[in-house]
């Protein structure tokens, strides 16, 4: 599946310094904000951007690896899970009600059955993935699918007015998928790339790095070392990381803020800059995640994130708690008087 | 002037412990989010924390070193910049706006004359302080004057029904009280006190360092190398940070939740600590400041900041931008689901 995903444009960054370096403040002061507010100008392509209608999908998907052991809770907890985001009762939702954030939530391809409730966008693709040590995780056609219902989704909510975006995920599992990613295309070692996940203890990680190994042995057999990012996602993502990455894409194409959270959707954006790397320029990298390995993931992106909170949830709920500061960046720039507004004084001569 | 704070009490620790360790997240998956749930728990002593009528306390005041070109900045601006919070237009005002804060300005002892209006508190101690290179900032019936007027803003705060509160500043010249107070109260070298502060380039910072060594012989040769803390502020001290220093330690004692804000704040946390000890347990970092000198100040004080995004503004806007994290925190513990709520199953046998 092809992206058309243009460059973000930098024709107005000059202009939207000078305005940033007019405001009653020392010259950067505002640090990484004014880093921020200059971002979203220019995606925008406007001196006056405004974050409109910010939504998080939270997609939900389960993982056929987890027969080997690699999480320390059973497969039934995505499920369970997607009731909670329903009821509304999970850390996101409550993030989300805080900063008037939109949740959706869907099923990428859940092993239980879910209600059939207008809460619930059903984008099931299978009952799981397959065990990708054994076997390729999803067909070339299921990959497809889910990039195109990611798409799909990105592209209802740009119809709806949000132009600002983060994608969540649940799913037990799902850290092994996306080290497996990230060892990849990141080039790193699969030991470098595991981490504790939902809480595994030391025995539990090195046989999470053993289970790990063993896929990457077979994947490296099929595709090399350094493989389409496409048929990578084939091999060893998950439906709802195949989502994310198809949501990041089309929502970039579309001119959207994209809010990055932890581990899962970094490793999402790793396969989407790989299919088009110009999906960056509109990523807003919300958090670092405890879990070991995002660090070096997010320098691989190139990507400082905003919050450092210790936090290894996934759900989107870094990118809820890192909202408010972009909404910061984008107001600083519209509201703040400028120093020839507010009769302030300048630096003095030689100062 | 004696400040009683009570130590925070921890009998609820184990009971607020448990309470996030039931909720629908891996344990310890909220990190940072975690320790602060706890820590305004304790504060309130309840399981139930509630944050109510936030406010953020700008202080104002004139600095006399500036005769000796401290800053890149003239002193007009502090006024002027008292006229841009009254008017709306500086960066506080926006922030404070976007998360619901309240905002109190407080001419602390501004040169400039001010208006008399309803939106500026006139407690203003003199024209600025004294030049501490040549003699006290300020007398010693000044310095507790202006620790009651800060405890009394406190108090009506308090009274309002505020539980949670910060203290910002606007003063040219006030990072060079900061560090002068920090060589002092952390027992650390000068020049690793001193910064660009509001943007000195290299040989602006040199002979700041200069100016402060002078002022720094002058009042070890009065006080020695360990003064007591109130006659270190008579010495070296800002109106607007011992008000500051009197609205954190009263704050404390009544109970609130106290944000911390940049170098300026913390410095007047030094002091508060110095005086009284408990204060420390009221306190949340807000952030880590871009100013040179505030992460040893954090160090010193065994505070962690929730936010470093490279800021160096001061007038409460980091404490303004990590409010809401504060807020995430208590909204998980009131607001999500637990395992047994939710019927979410947790970790496997050996998991």
């Amino acid at each position: 599946m092809e992206f058309d995903v243009p460059a973000v444009s930098h024709d107005l960054e000059a202009a939207l310094r000078d305005k940033i370096d007019h405001k009653t403040k020392p010259t950067g002061a505002l640090g990484r904000l004014e880093a921020l507010a200059l971002q979203v100008g220019l995606i925008q392509g406007t001196l006056e951007p405004a974050l409109r209608k910010p939504a998080i999908v939270v997609y939900a998907g389960d993982h056929g690896v987890t027969e080997d052991n690699v999480s320390p809770y059973p497969s039934e907890v995505t499920a369970q899970m997607v009731l909670n985001f329903l009821a509304g009762g999970a850390a996101i939702n409550v993030f989300a009600r805080q900063h008037g954030i939109e949740l959706r939530v869907v099923d990428a391809g859940v092993v239980g059955d879910l209600p059939n409730t207008a809460g619930l966008l059903d984008r099931k693709i299978a009952k799981g993935t397959r065990n990708f040590v054994r076997e390729a995780a999803m067909s070339t056609a299921q990959c497809d699918t889910a990039l195109a219902a990611g798409a799909a989704i990105a592209d209802e909510l740009h119809a709806d007015g949000t132009n600002v975006i983060g994608c969540g995920e649940m799913g037990i599992g799902n850290t092994s998928s996306a080290a497996l990613l990230m060892s990849f295309l990141c080039d790193l070692p699969i030991e470098e790339c595991v981490g504790a996940g939902a809480g595994l203890d030391g025995p539990g990680v090195a046989r999470k790095i053993e289970v790990l190994r063993l896929a990457q042995a077979r994947i490296q057999a099929t595709l090399g070392t350094q493989p389409d990012p496409q048929r990578l996602l084939v091999e060893c993502g998950g439906f709802e990381i195949v989502m994310i990455a198809g949501t990041m894409l089309r929502a970039a194409a579309l001119g959207m803020v994209v809010l990055v959270d932890g581990f899962i959707a970094s490793a999402a954006l790793l396969a989407a800059r790989a299919i088009n790397p110009n999906v960056l320029g509109y990523c807003v990298f919300s958090h670092c995640s405890d879990e070991q390995g995002h660090r070096k993931m997010l320098a691989a992106l190139g990507g400082q994130a905003l919050l450092a909170l210790d936090m290894r949830l996934g759900e989107g709920s870094g990118a809820a708690l890192a909202y408010p500061i972009v909404v910061s960046a984008v107001a600083f720039l519209n509201e703040m008087a400028s120093f020839e507004s507010a009769a302030v004084s300048g630096k003095k001569e030689g100062g």
